[in-house]
């Protein structure tokens, strides 16, 4: 095991009835708010007037931006750091899925900030401050509501970058399953698959071969997050089924499953980031095709490793390393494939030819994540193994 | 799923050559720091000249309170809350196992109270305030490192309480598993077997069937608590063996296990705090006893649940419940046997004549935890189950 920092000092509140401790909890960080949402789910399902209520009866000043959308922009965040400064907002509110809170994040880390946010996604400065932010979870799948990381995409440039700090973990989530029992099928999967490509990238790039602890973890959350994601599928009303995948999900991505792993890469991530920016497809879409590619590239590699996932996941019984690591990745194209998940970037609607075209895209992010093996020589090859 | 709570926001450094930051990190709570420690093994391995040099290199004058014992005392706390206040101490730094931390969180929790500290565990009065409390693990097990939780011995009345609540977290714990490589092999077994138990606490207590998370977690801490224990008696410098065994028992027992699972008893705990309590044996020892007589009463109630438990751990392929139950609970005796721990109340030299005395003992603390439905008859005839 590598040495590791845990400190992750979210608190999560979690649970049916939870949504109005948010008045409360965001109180105790200010009394001028700045609501972050997106589009028109949290209206539709009357969840937005029940935290405007909320934070209201708990004495706060509520300033809204609303309109974020999936693959959040630069620019809206920055737009919401000239209200949040204008308004002088003492802290930050998401309510919504992962988009919402990394919007909610960059807001948080730009308001302090003398320049301009996006320098922080490349590296160009270091976080100091940053306003405080609470949320309210509706989308299972990025983990945000329980992290320290943020992804936004940089319209102008093409670039969907990522960043994180200490500072920009949320005071307090509330996580209610019952907010998510609107989601619809796909974006259901999706979220699922986000929460299962965070644990494939820790589980497939670790160079520690000595971490069981961490290995049964993510293999308890990555089988988990498909029998939850099955049941909601079968049920979208199914509390336990939401409630399993909603806590699945945070729990994928909030510093336990890859403390002690040492450093981990995130080809697949960096891959995708490139396919949303270009292409605005839905992360947990992207990451079902890169996921299988991925998979394919490293099968030969990984034999082993995929191998024993495969055993853990599906008592799988194969003795033959090689065998094995196929069937389980076969195991995991069925399960996509039963979830309606696109299985290449054919069903994307992303032409074989486009692929030097992404490959190159990659080669700004593979510089800010220090992936220097992840040439866009090698990023094509990858993507070939995703058109099938 | 039920509702619940989890914030713990102790910062966790974990690794080879960590012990050198618990100078910074105390300093930053302060400038006055009451040393809490053990007996013999500090001083002999180094550590406590270490630890002292760390902290007065980061600017901090130190107190020093040594001699906890095993099974730590109310009295010896009292003394350290009297010298906290004497000298002022800002801050308790603990160095060694359980019992210190334990005796350290008492101080911290008495030092600013206006009544003696043991009316916290008896519940008669609710912790408004503490000092902070930075920490040095020398023996993994309790998992006092990382959760809010103390227990104390009350010399005088013959209680073994335990108190918990959010403002005892530690603030740093730094975890070097070599400072844990000198632990000899009784009680390197006895910290697996207390990490277990804390596990099979909430595996079997909880009264919610549909908790798959927690249970993949329970299982492969369950799993690496063995096989950790395995590996360190083996060698006791295996560096890695060590930081599973370390990592494992933390995790066991810092909130996030029981997160979700409503309501869970500590039936083990409430019997083993009398064993201690009265023979003064180690906790870990006691728990193994323990544990096996609690299987036993719970294997026909139980079965499906247990059954299910040696599916997942020991690959068992017995369709039967009962007889998987059976065949379960002869591995976990195999494995208690192979590690020398103690089997049967006989093994700790308590005889059969006693078990009125202890179930008598546990009533005190069943009250305080509100475990209605352990009578001492019922302690009794768990008690006789540990017989054999």
């Amino acid at each position: 095991m590598h040495n590791f920092v845990f400190h992750n000092p979210t608190k999560i509140l979690f649970g049916q009835g939870t949504i109005e401790a948010i008045g409360p909890e965001t109180r105790a960080w200010g009394k001028r708010a700045l609501l972050v949402y997106g589009r028109a789910s949290l209206k539709q399902s009357g969840l937005h007037q029940r935290i405007l209520t909320s934070l209201r009866t708990a004495g706060l000043e509520v300033v809204e931006h609303g309109e974020v959308r999936a693959n959040p922009l630069l620019t809206h965040a920055r737009q919401g750091i000239d209200l949040a400064r204008a308004r002088q907002a003492e802290v930050i509110v998401a309510a919504g899925g992962g988009s919402v809170i990394d919007t909610a994040k960059a807001i948080a880390a730009g308001v302090p900030a003398a320049h301009d946010v996006w320098k922080f996604f490349t590296g160009k400065k270091s976080l100091k401050s940053a306003l405080p932010v609470t949320t309210v979870l509706t989308l299972a799948g990025s983990g945000s509501e329980m992290n320290s990381g943020m992804v936004l995409t940089n319209g102008a440039t093409g670039e969907k970058f990522g960043f994180g700090h200490r500072l920009l973990h949320p005071k307090t989530s509330i996580l209610d399953p019952l907010a998510t029992c609107t989601v619809p099928p796909n974006h259901t999967a999706f979220g699922a698959i986000d929460a299962i490509s965070h644990l494939l990238e820790f589980y497939l790039t670790t160079a520690d071969p000595d971490t069981p602890i961490q290995d049964r973890l993510m293999e308890g959350l990555i089988e988990n997050s498909m029998t939850a994601c099955d049941r909601c599928l079968r049920d979208p009303l199914d509390y336990h089924g939401r409630a399993n995948l909603m806590w699945t999900a945070c729990l994928a991505l909030n510093g336990l499953t890859a403390a002690g792993l040492g450093r981990v890469g995130f080809p697949m991530h960096l891959i995708e980031h490139s396919l949303s920016a270009l292409y605005d497809v839905p992360h947990g879409a992207g990451m079902a095709v890169i996921l299988l590619g991925w998979l394919k590239d490293q099968q030969q590699t990984l034999a082993e490793r995929i191998a024993g996932l495969g055993r853990r996941l599906f008592a799988l019984t194969e003795p033959d390393p090689q065998l094995a690591a196929e069937q389980t990745i076969a195991r995991f194209t069925d399960w996509l494939a039963r979830v309606n998940a696109p299985l290449s970037l054919n069903d994307l609607g992303i032409p074989a030819a486009d692929i030097p075209r992404i490959a190159d895209n990659t080669r700004g992010l593979a510089r800010v994540w220090r992936l220097a093996d992840f040439t866009p020589e090698r990023v094509a090859a990858i993507l070939r193994r995703c058109l099938a």
